[in-house]
């Protein structure tokens, strides 16, 4: 096999109560990336379209994470990476995790898949790292283990793969505003109240048994954030009343999808989380502001080969 | 029915990552209740053997909890309370916990059980309140519902019970110091650094989610506090050496007792929970420090009709 084509998908970190720890993986948006073995070794970077990002490797967050996998995994040939970029960078939903893992994802492949693909999360950190500032792998493991994760601990990369209940639909709602993961962090305090933390990791713990026992009511309840998004909603246009607006709606949740500005909500069913994002344009169409809307159920697989 | 017989037993609350959200009941040590119905409505302590506790029904857990119960369920009647009391006071297993929610359960008995023991929980803690200067459900909920159970949030009593994977004992060692809840809480900081809530609630997560898969390395792995442990370690006797000693000896994880002085270990299988035992009493023996051991399996019912 000298070429593949993949599908890396979108992701949705923190998931209101899980800050820089909870992930799901989305079906309906995702990068379309082709790696070809090249003669040279290294890598490189042949095309980029749909979005704008950086085609020097140096900078490239796909052809940073292949670097860090091929020096582990010697080889005498290279790789060439053209990548279809339809996520959005900046735009809260795992731009940079989806190259990243995607590439490293696919180059495995070529090498006759010596890593799984749990193993393939800490290269693609790599190429995270450099992206955000901070390298969690909050966004990476969803992609690379598809339904929902949890990073139990980001410093060893032990990672949880959680069942997801079958009827779960996520909306997603882009505001056509950037916002760099490095800003919404800076935001950020460095302490929290013992009290609130104490309801975060109730919740996050409540959120947890929810997905094993398909409780939709247990999971609504759960999906509580008293620690970050007061902090962030203000950098998000109208997410009070989004947020208000998706629950009216029926959502069981909603939320700032990762560091914003991406507004997700999850709904029990696809007809429920199709209205939650017409509630929620009809909110941005009324000041004017452009956005894409996302209607996605859980991806459970993650990257899929195409 | 004119009189019930109870075991009303311990519990363990915090279990390291789950400070005043997770707890686990004991099957091994509990207080022994007997209720009465009597002629004269309201609640009387008609005795109290074991332990040293008030007798006065305005000061006593057990009354107060049934006080909580009666001003709902009103009666034209009364009931009588007799306690052996087997759990210490201020021991750290739940010593409050178990005397308020067998009262409250045996009296439900006594009236046909209008209330679930999980309604009953609220009624509990109106005695936990007294006891320990802050009302919380921790301890409660275990002895009311049996194995592990997750408050999700302590205001709405909203209570998760969790499954408990079937090979785990609980060593637990009680050096005789008394401890109460009031100075342990005291001893804690208002705010905590958001890093250590971060892996706070991976840790919690993961935990959860090793209780449905009985994934026991993972339990192991997630039994991590850096938040409470550190604050309060220094309460308890020679904690630093009895936690590694259990964790040589084969343990799976160890922590703090609640809010202390008691020690618990969590471990695949008795023969192993034996030896944690006698390698924390071997501690507490060379410094001449008088304890109690208890070892026993997770009590997946909770309190039990004699």
């Amino acid at each position: 096999m000298d070429q593949v084509k993949i599908f890396s998908p979108a992701s949705v970190a923190n998931v209101s109560c899980g800050f820089d720890v909870l992930g799901f993986c989305l079906d309906s948006i995702g990068d379309i990336m082709v790696v070809h073995k090249t003669a040279t070794p290294g890598v490189v970077i042949g095309s980029v379209t749909g979005e704008d990002v950086p085609i020097d490797p140096n900078k490239n967050v796909a052809s940073i994470a292949v670097k860090a996998l091929l020096e582990e995994h010697k080889t005498d040939f290279g790789f060439r990476i053209d990548i279809d970029k339809k996520i959005k960078p900046g735009s809260g939903i795992g731009s940079s995790a989806s190259s990243a893992a995607g590439a490293v994802f696919a180059v495995n492949e070529l090498l006759g898949r010596p890593y799984s693909r749990r193993e393939l999360v800490r290269f693609a950190l790599a190429g995270e790292a450099m992206a955000s500032g901070a390298a969690h792998a909050d966004n990476l493991a969803p992609v690379l283990l598809g339904g929902f994760t949890l990073v139990r601990s980001n410093a060893s990369l032990d990672i949880v793969k959680l069942p997801c209940p079958s009827e779960l639909v996520a909306t997603i709602i882009h505001p056509k505003i950037e916002l760099k993961t490095i800003h919404s962090r800076a935001i950020l305090k460095k302490e929290i109240s013992l009290k609130s933390a104490v309801e975060q990791w109730g919740n996050l713990g409540a959120f947890v048994s929810s997905l094993y026992t398909s409780d939709y009511e247990l999971l609504s309840r759960s999906m509580k954030d008293k620690v970050i998004e007061p902090l962030r909603a203000m950098l998000i246009p109208k997410f009070d009343e989004m947020k208000e607006a998706a629950l009216q709606t029926g959502a069981l949740g909603s939320g700032i999808s990762g560091s914003g500005p991406s507004v997700f909500a999850l709904s029990k069913g696809a007809a429920t989380a199709n209205k939650v994002g017409e509630a929620m344009k009809k909110i941005y169409d009324s000041i004017g502001l452009d956005h894409d809307i996302h209607i996605s159920p859980i991806n459970e697989t993650g990257i899929k080969i195409l």
